[in-house]
């Protein structure tokens, strides 16, 4: 297996993302220092405050400057901006990877950008939670999730290695995937769901026939469950909405038409067709439990017992 | 308060909600005797097994002889059967209940065959799981839950402060509805929920473009909170779609106009207006949070750490 190990690793934004790779790089002794940039001057205290890196730069030029990895962390909409302040003063031989929820995007906004001799290597770490800031991280994040790595046809295979066991060593599983075919299969495991979550979370803010007080009570028969996803980082949802936008009006489209013919059942009482629905959803769970991507405890474990009763009631 | 003590409490089915019942009846010494009736001989044996009750019928007739408190625990769709088969048994002065996922149906079902004498009064807790079953259930499901009453006009206000006094016994908080009110507010806090994660799982179960594996492996990024919802068991939910259908059309033609313009919004890059919407959905998130419905870990604690380190990363 090629190096996980990096001189100088540069951080480009310390929220959720890059603080959570600062704690890892950290714990598993990933690289003799760890260097972390962000555009305020607000971030940049608080992430030094909580020690995680070892120099803290607002100019990510100077931050990139000598680092043999660098890693942008921002919204992927700041991508292009990023790519072009840090260009010139890429360090030859450095690989040069960021982490944003889309890729085709990612990609057409740094490659252009990228000096000759630096290997650009796109990737896209499926793990996060609806937190964000330099306080979000930790170092766990990203243990037993896979990262999607796009590299394109003219990659450098040694980057690309020894960066896929950088990721190896920060705890995750990595494939590889074409840009757009990543765009697609995130577009339905992860942007449709949040927009869906944003979309139900403003639908019953907006109901006059049942009060946002009512909404919050009785929250816990479902709908809580999407008010966490509809919690996370607006500025990050906002970009990944305009930066994939094929692929997920493609899903949107797709989810709409099964909702018409759903809204149909309903309004026909016909039971059959809901219960096979009902039905044929149920073994995707299994699936995902028996993948070790989720915990099968009821409820995520909030209020469940920690362990069933075997014994009778006494 | 009224007495939440009963002599001799029935449960009609024996599924989670039944099976919670008598958990927390046994735990909390609610009855001197509990009465467990379920229509399959399968089920009745596993509740014997699990010592849910001290008595078991598959004649739910025989099950609410002498009792004074009897608890319908069926799919909403199964009401009206049940209440011909036990009306003719039930005891003058004992108190009727049940704890179906919708009100008005449930009411119209079971309310013209109730005698003269006995207190029909109909209820839902608001607590749940996505398990069924008698072994899915467990004592403390209802602590801090709210549980609904829908009495109506003539109800028999000593009847209602009982039912009530057994609920907060059981750990809820208890609050009175108009039956037509509580199907309108659990169509938004629950029907639609579910059914929008059944449908978002039949898309993405659907898709040529990207095949359940991939559904399965990048679940964790937001698709997975979903199939727990989809778990759920299917004749529930097809009852409850067949039986609160107005309120459910209400909403999902609600949902559906507010998709279209979040649609438009992806369509035409019209960043600032995805930016408030996904601004204003934050607060319901923080106001559940603060109301005790909900956890504020991250990914409710699946992946997070227990506690968030406030020294430097070492
Ligand atoms: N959150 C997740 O669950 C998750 C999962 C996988 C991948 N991702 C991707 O990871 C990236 C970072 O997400 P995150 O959750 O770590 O975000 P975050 O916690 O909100 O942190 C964002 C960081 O980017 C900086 N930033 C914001 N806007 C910027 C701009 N216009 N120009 C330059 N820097 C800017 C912020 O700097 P200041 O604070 O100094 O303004 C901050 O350091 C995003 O591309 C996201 O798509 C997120
Ligand atoms: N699950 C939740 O999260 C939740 C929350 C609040 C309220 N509720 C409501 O509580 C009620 C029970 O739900 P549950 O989750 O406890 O269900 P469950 O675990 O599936 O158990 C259902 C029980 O009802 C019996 N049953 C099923 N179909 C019947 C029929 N046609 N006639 C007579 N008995 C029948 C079953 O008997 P056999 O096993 O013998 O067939 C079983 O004892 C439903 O009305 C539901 O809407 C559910």
């Amino acid at each position: 297996m090629s190096d996980p190990h990096f001189n100088r690793i540069a951080l480009i934004g310390i929220g959720l993302i890059g603080s959570s790779l600062a704690h890892v790089i950290r714990q598993r002794k990933l690289a003799d220092e760890i260097i972390v940039s962000t555009r305020s001057a607000h971030t940049l205290r608080r992430a030094e405050e909580l020690g995680l890196g070892d120099r803290y730069y607002l100019d990510a030029g100077e931050a990139v400057a000598g680092a043999d990895l660098v890693i942008i962390c921002v919204p992927v909409g700041a991508s292009e901006a990023v790519a072009k302040w840090i260009a010139p003063a890429l360090t030859p031989g450095a690989i040069l990877t960021d982490v944003g929820s889309t890729k085709g995007s990612v990609i057409r906004q740094i490659a252009p950008h990228v000096p000759e001799g630096v290997h650009f290597i796109a990737g896209h770490p499926i793990a996060g939670t609806e937190e964000s800031g330099p306080d979000a991280g930790f170092a766990d994040l990203f243990d037993d999730r896979w990262c999607i790595l796009t590299p394109t046809p003219d990659s450098d295979q040694e980057a690309l290695a020894r960066l896929s066991a950088f990721w190896q060593a920060c705890g995750s599983m990595v494939d590889t995937m074409d840009p757009e075919h990543h765009d697609l299969v995130l577009a339905i495991v992860s942007h449709l769901p949040h927009i869906i979550a944003y979309n139900i979370v403003g639908t019953a803010d907006d109901l006059e026939t049942v009060t946002k007080s009512e909404v919050i009570k009785y929250s816990a028969s479902g709908f809580r469950d999407f008010t966490r996803l509809a919690a996370s980082d607006p500025t990050m949802w906002r970009d990944v909405c305009l930066h994939n936008k094929d692929a997920i009006l493609e899903m949107l489209a797709r989810f709409s038409e099964d909702l018409s013919a759903l809204q149909r059942a309903v309004r026909w009482g016909d039971g059959e067709a809901l219960f096979n629905l009902f039905t044929r959803t149920r073994s995707i769970r299994r699936s995902i439990v028996e993948a070790g991507q989720d915990t099968d405890i009821p409820n995520f474990g909030r209020n469940a017992p920690t362990q069933k009763p075997d014994t009778p009631a006494s």
